[in-house]
């Protein structure tokens, strides 16, 4: 079994569309070279009935589990990837690449744009793409693997937005579908705090209209604003509560416009950890993606030759993409006839509990994943 | 009777503090000049038993209701503040003040600083103040004007919070007290978003460090960043939704990174406005004052001679300072044997409801004043 135990694991790249087969996008636009950079875990059957796609949400990247070399750093979903974990990598071949659009290998905004011979980074030249552009580039890198059933689909956030989209649109594709925290709709609330975090970005000075890369200029500022904004909706207020509650760093000290409060000195954290792992141009695209995700209100969308099963899952505490956007979801599902069941789990910790130690959760998938 | 029907209204001004006789704040520090912005609606009875104090919340000024000379531009709270209107001016008179730290005419951190004579402005030398240094400035004003007891003090927010300090410290001087979507404790979230407001601000490289005064440079961008975001939370998700759901400016047209849904475009010009008539280093110093007001859990605080009957009103759509912030003071209150009742109101608004139309809300405190 490959990266057995899942100590060691690789993250490979390979290039699925070139400049003379390139990705054609839904607006029509095309992308090529496409590089995408992947991980997989456990060992693809004979009768490649064991696979399963892990699709990542706005910041994640390739690697889900194991590590690179140190074993203290390891892959986003590691808590719930491995053997007889949530995903199981005794009996499953798991997959995880990087976004479209992404910046931790696969090809982006920040990458070289051929039309310029390369000399310079897309910017804000790289095309705009949906969340069907997302599943064409996975669906590209399963034909790569010989892959051509999906046992499940698991993905939290914008990665169960892209499980969503790929089992409406490819009947046939996914046997099993995980949806946890995801939405169909984002809400004018929803929208509004994307809108607020791209305008941080833009409007910082060293953004320089997108072209910041090779100039030695970051917009920092603006994206330590959109992350550290971005955390609040993350996590809930109950366990920034119990996490911080008031406590400074020194207790009784003056008061001061510096940062005093732990919960401060923690969103300084969150963002300078950000700054060091990700690109500003991925975080604008990958953020408008979403805005404009709204499968079940496409013209001629037809939900009769869906065949995929669904578990959607949401937390009590998340209001990011809270209950209702699960129950939107369930029940579009279920009025086309899907088979569908939706949980409302209860959770301290909000959106962020898909990546979490939440047995419920785990009970409720490993259940529904046989 | 003064301003009569509430038309053309005055903002006056007045020098409370001096250099020789400076504002000695909490912290020890002092200020001086000190001059304050205050209009007055109403007249004031020959016994002095009619006055109510209305303080303003956190971008809030001294005109509060009536207009300037132009009819359509009316003050903050003139909806409820008028003949017969909540704050009656056919029976009280009604004072309302810029606050200290603020920039409509009271002194503040936008101020010359008399330590450069006068050449510069305060910057981030101007010293920090608390909740109970703004009351000592509305006190010196009652003195000013000869008011020596209140019918009523009445604020929402951090207005609220300026009106729990005084009933705290100063028993005698305010007979009943109506706090709305007020806080005695911010929680590890609200403080989280201050904190996010403050980065955008201060990092803005147009902030100079606090000494754009002058530069012909502000920090527009990060201000800009703070209001959009602080405006999220002033209202409800359900109102927005009922505002602007998804809708986009130009239905059908192709995806784009500009300003597209109206949601965006409505956060825009929120920015908008409030670049023309606010001062960033006003919006730090006030907010800063709010994460640190813990009136409760200060050493020695002592409710027993605390003479002030108290209305407590939250909305059930507030989620900045929501139902728990005035249970919170109502439990505090009724625990030290303050005469003290909380009322939920239902309203679609959120936060913003204290200054809209909830009838619930208006009978509830045309009631408790009687």
């Amino acid at each position: 079994m490959t990266n057995a135990g899942l100590g060691l694991v690789e993250t490979r790249r390979v290039v699925l569309f070139t400049q003379d087969d390139p990705l054609v996008l839904e607006s029509g636009e095309t992308i090529g070279p496409v590089e995408v950079a992947y991980e997989t875990y456990g060992e693809l059957d004979a009768d490649g009935g064991n696979a399963v796609f892990l699709a990542h949400a706005l910041t994640g990247d390739a690697h889900a589990a194991g590590h690179h070399g140190d074993p203290s750093r390891r892959g986003w979903f590691d808590l719930h990837l491995g053997p007889g974990r949530m995903l199981d990598t005794d009996r499953d071949f798991v997959i995880c690449a990087n976004l479209l659009g992404g910046c931790q290998g696969t090809t982006g905004p920040a990458s070289p744009d051929p039309a310029a011979g390369g000399e310079r980074a897309y910017g804000l030249r790289f095309p705009l793409f949906t969340v069907r552009d997302l599943v064409a580039v996975h669906r590209r890198l399963l034909a790569h693997l010989g892959v051509r059933r999906l046992r499940a689909g698991v993905g939290g956030s914008l990665g169960g937005m892209q499980i969503l989209q790929w089992a409406l649109d490819h009947p046939g594709e996914i046997d099993q579908a995980v949806l946890a925290c995801a939405s169909a709709r984002l809400t004018a609330q929803n929208i509004a705090f994307s809108k607020v975090a791209r305008t941080a970005i833009t409007r910082d000075p060293d953004f320089q209209g997108g072209d910041f890369h090779g100039t030695g200029r970051r917009p920092d500022v603006g994206m330590s604003v959109a992350r550290m904004m971005a955390h609040i909706t993350y996590v809930s207020e109950e366990s920034l509560a119990a996490k911080f509650d008031r406590a400074r760093r020194t207790t009784g000290a003056p008061m001061t416009m510096a940062t005093d409060f732990e919960v401060e000195s923690y969103l300084d954290h969150q963002a300078a950890v950000f700054l060091e792992r990700f690109d500003a141009l991925s975080y604008l695209y990958l953020s408008r993606v979403m805005d404009y995700f709204v499968p079940f209100e496409e013209e001629g969308v037809d939900l009769g030759s869906v065949d995929t099963r669904f578990l959607v899952i949401s937390y009590d505490t998340d209001w990011r993409f809270g209950t209702e956007h699960s129950a939107h979801i369930a029940a579009q599902l279920a009025a086309g006839g899907v088979d569908v069941r939706h949980h409302d789990v209860r959770s301290p910790w909000g959106h962020d509990s898909f990546l979490l130690d939440v047995p419920e959760y785990e009970a409720l998938v490993r259940e529904f994943l046989g």
